[in-house]
């Protein structure tokens, strides 16, 4: 049984945390931080967590938080996770992070979020498919909710050698941005429409890219994110284009899926549909459910990828990171299903 | 042909106003006040009307709104159509007021809104169907949206001696909280969801008083009023409790219904149905569904009325009072169907 | 560790038994039966599951469901369970149904319905909050999603005598009528709406009186159900009219919240609130949050209450109740926070 | 004032003629036919336009049909439409067909559908926008729905020689897969989520791909369709791939708007965006909403286009071509603002 806090505990991602962790057998949360809410309950911003906990929101300081918890989720905006984690790690806590202070080099870090990063420190960026070595960690970068979607959907081809350009058209859930309210989230605003935004410049595309050249350096990426009138989930449309010498290679479907099981053949939160993923499928679980089809005669097969952005998008494969780190199995307390319908 | 001023008219019920006055042949609009958005093309903020407009938003004081509009609609806020109106009327100007100072007694009003009235004026309580006199009035109090829906639903049955007591559940659309961003507002705080609000003392309340008890002074009133995760759109359940001699009578499916078709003879744009209403029917249209159905051998009938909050319910049901008051056909600019689906 | 059996394990209740069945620790589920599809995984219809079940549908004879298990569900239609219950008590299964043959006496199924039941039995109404004795029983009419949300409500108050007079106004997500495409559930139809049906006459009638009347003979009820734009939900708005006596008894809100503080202090699914329930709150768990409000000086107060209709309103409230006829915590696998947002 | 039929009028395209033919100063609405609901009124299957009409559906022959009307729309299923044409060709009709029949080569149709064309007639693309030959043709095929966005959307581009590949990956409203309760359309299956579908092989491609080519034959196209939880509207993601030695040129964001300002200096309904368009803008209306933003030092350029899949995507667009085939202003009836929000 280890300690865990919570760093910033107030928004989505923190609620979040708290319902996955009220059912983890390995764990117990010590302390939910926020300097706005300290003295409150928890369930004053979470209502959703009444009576499964007793905690009040507290402000310690970072050397308290490590002495009282094992493992801390710094659940705080990007750029101040780095005024905690320097603090945590010194006085022993292990890290997940789930800002993007720890997810890029500091070079692509300070390049992407123009601003200076105070405190690097060696880190593994946590998308545990393709990291194992996030089991010997102290601190983890959590992948953005992007680029788990876009990579997971990607990259086994990209491992193969059979991509020249993928590009990723994305549709998120309004909840990746957050509980504050915003001209975007306005009921109004966001229902009956589809709103896409940072057309050619999102700043998850570094991860994306990090992540896909480790695996072939040649790979070309493109990214459009959207937002739909939905409150969770990421489906991902990759639409791929292979090498000139590859085409018929895609046109066997069969070689393709092998190239898929193979990839994930111990990513127990892969599923490979033989039908179109669901964002209902995934709800509320830490799935990541993919499909493809090839175009027939074409250089093009469009990979969909489905998540649930605050799960394994966020706090899910945070809590997926800290079992690895903790030496536990890492389904402890995310064997769960979707939540359909 | 009339010139027409909306004094403010960044939000919704100004751009709903401009929607449907870019289609009415008897008259134009001749200026869109806004402080905070002078210079700027009304299509900033009304992408909807790009190219059917050219104006921008201008902030002239009351006189000159005056001198260039026969008719005006103040679309400004509870509690500050009172610092234009007076000034609007004596520079010889009509007006409309879509805000609430002018649909109650000066008393009534103060004890609602809890400020005093600054301006009173004789005006006319702006729901054509029940008062013809809006023909001949200076000034109309464009009623709020929910009385709009509720009296609409139980009016005859009052005016026919049959009602003891209405329980109106109103489910609304989310527009009509406003333009602005709020908590409610906020997609994932209104999607999936239904929200209850003002349970017992919303300040719509005493304008259905106001409208029922002329017509049945001992009648009792209760309401209370929800948003679902729609857009647009109000359908009130009234659910009516009639007189203890009255139970034989309503049971008289035909009864009731020649009561409801006698009352609104005249009324262009009630509808009265033979099957449940739907918002599509109305959405974006300025009618006024009606249904009802009784409770087998009970003292109960349920009636359901369904308007679009933003048209019958507010600019359209301006517009209606504007062509009565400036002597035009009551539908025109207005004589179009919903939008459906 | 029981052996459980879904009979009928296709639809929406059959796929959240077997969503909150995958992590109960007290059981496991042995077989599902479809006729329509047996052989085929379970996971072909509920994607959701994949990877948490290996299992097929089958098709069975009820006296093997009974061998093989030692509770079943029976989630078939209305006027089905009838055919497999008494073979499966005879066999010494114990059984949760959850269709409506076994809620009610069987006159009033009988004129409810307007079917003959063919086979009664003595049987628990399994409100587990108002009937302790299912712990002792061997069938279970597991009650009706719509009463189960209205019946909650209002206990305390009908149990304290102050009740004159109920509407409920129910709202719930369209899950509630289940997988099958209808009129209804068609998303143009059903987006930007709410509809109301079956105004005056709802099969759910007859359950709320049984339940109420048990605790307050006299007090009268009216109920009319909308759907609401939602998957999964049902928020009960619950207008009380108390006797002439107790007008003032009710301006007392501690007392009030007395009342159902005792009446409910056992109960570990209800939450009483201090603000207004969220459908996200209850979303996926067997929660019923309970929220009220006195209308100054009046004779009414408006109870709101909130359910997840396919688990507290259905499969949840089926295992609470199978924990309880098994002698375990009525919490085992149930005792999971809302999926919010 | 022109006559004006529809065939096949009890879906959604039939609905949406007569809601905007109802504002059409230029024709009269003389019949609209349906086998299944010959004798009932119009408004028992579109109660949206109650009061309005008082037409009921008829089932004429196609003769009586030409006889009594100057121009008539067929809004019948693809393959059904070559049963009515010739005959209302014959007869002195004119016709735009709003199926699939008469927008393609004979040979590409029958590839595309796998049926046997039995009736090809000489016919207009009828994107008025790219033909203007519409105003003198006797028949016109209506373009599908997402062919309109896509072609709109990249044609100046193509035109100016720019493009070597377009990947158009489109969200579409659910109303475009229409009136009858399906499996994708059921409520529960459609909320919360985003459906890609025909990921590469939808039968709207030749249409794009007619179009494209000929302004630029080598051009490469890729599309794949999603629905989303919405009930209007089409958003086009137009990814676009420059030519390698145009890479530069495109950096260039104002000389690209004034490629596209000129390739549409005459088009009315489209409208050149400096933000991003929403759904709300056009709906209800005939605009198509264009926008772009350059990937910058790419080869990339991301078009969005945003119509009213019912309108300019189908009804509005047939009524454009009315319009021009009678020789009247193409604004006519159509020249009203989208209903936002």
């Amino acid at each position: 049984m280890i300690d865990v806090g919570i760093v910033g505990g107030s928004g989505y991602t923190g609620g979040e945390l708290l319902r996955l962790l009220a059912n983890h057998s390995g764990s117990r949360v010590e302390l939910v931080t926020s300097r706005r809410l300290a003295g409150k309950p928890i369930s004053s911003v979470h209502p959703h967590v009444k009576g499964l906990y007793s905690l009040n929101f507290e402000a310690p300081l970072a050397r308290e938080v490590a002495e009282r918890c094992d493992i801390v989720f710094t659940a705080v905006p990007h750029g101040m996770a780095m005024d905690w984690v320097p603090e945590l790690l010194d006085a022993g806590s292990k890290v997940v992070d789930l800002s993007s202070d720890y997810r890029l080099s500091t070079e692509v870090f300070e390049r992407t979020y123009g601003i200076k990063h105070r405190a690097p420190r060696e880190s593994i960026f946590g998308l545990t498919e393709l990291h194992p070595e996030v089991a010997g960690a102290k601190l983890v970068g959590n992948p953005g909710c992007y680029p788990t979607g876009a990579t997971l959907a990607v990259a086994p081809l990209a491992n193969a050698g059979l991509v020249d350009r993928v590009v990723f058209d994305s549709k998120s859930g309004i909840s990746g941005a957050g509980a504050e309210p915003t001209e975007t989230s306005h009921y109004p605003n966001m229902a009956e429409n589809v709103i896409p935004y940072r057309l050619t410049n999102h700043r998850h595309v570094p991860e994306i890219r990090q992540e896909l050249t480790r695996l072939s350096p040649e790979i070309k990426i493109n990214f459009t994110p959207h937002v739909i009138p939905s409150v969770r989930g990421i489906l991902t449309t990759a639409h791929v284009f292979v090498k000139e010498g590859s085409i018929e290679k895609i046109q066997d479907t069969m070689a393709i899926e092998e190239i898929y099981r193979n990839f994930y053949r111990n990513a127990h939160f892969i599923r490979l549909n033989d039908s179109m993923p669901r964002l209902s499928s995934v709800r509320g679980s830490n799935f990541c459910d993919i499909y493809f089809e090839v175009e027939k005669g074409s250089d093009r097969l469009v990979v969909i990828s489905a998540i649930d952005n605050l799960v394994k998008g966020a706090s899910g494969q945070a809590i997926q990171n800290m079992n690895l780190m903790s030496g536990q199995d890492e389904r402890t307390g995310l064997w769960i299903p979707g939540l359909a319908p």
